[in-house]
């Protein structure tokens, strides 16, 4: 079994604002130090198959046409075998 | 400068309908070799300072008090040096 370990992030050029609301509470709570807060996914799924290859292709269709929006997102992922 | 990378995930016991809707998804997309799909969050907050050990103990009580709801998710970080 192999585990798809799946960051989807927002392109550094696109704004954060749901970062940016976490850097306000927190300067807001007294920490002065945060300069910036950004938020992603991380998706895990795990494939019941073997074939590293196989699964990688699997994983790139799969963020382009669901997990990540090729307008303002990336994403970037590695293969792990897992036992069931 | 340090940043701190945190992913705030639910406990294993947790349900998790989002993924559990990804799954759904892949599964009728003809992907069946998928068993599970589970989402969690990924945060990196940059700090304006370099000692570790402050930072770390931060982070800590950020996770505990804004990022992770205590019930039923847990968190993990890491600290990494970055330059300005």
């Amino acid at each position: 079994m192999l585990k798809a370990k799946i960051h989807v992030f927002l392109k550094p050029s696109v704004l954060d604002p749901q970062g940016q609301a976490v850097t306000n509470s927190l300067h807001s709570l007294g920490y002065d130090a945060i300069r910036e807060t950004r938020i992603s996914k991380y998706i895990e799924i795990k494939f019941d198959e073997n074939d590293e290859e196989k699964v990688s292709k699997q994983v790139h269709t799969i963020c382009d046409k669901l997990l990540a929006n090729p307008n303002t997102e990336k994403y970037a992922f590695e293969l792990e075998a897992v036992r069931d």
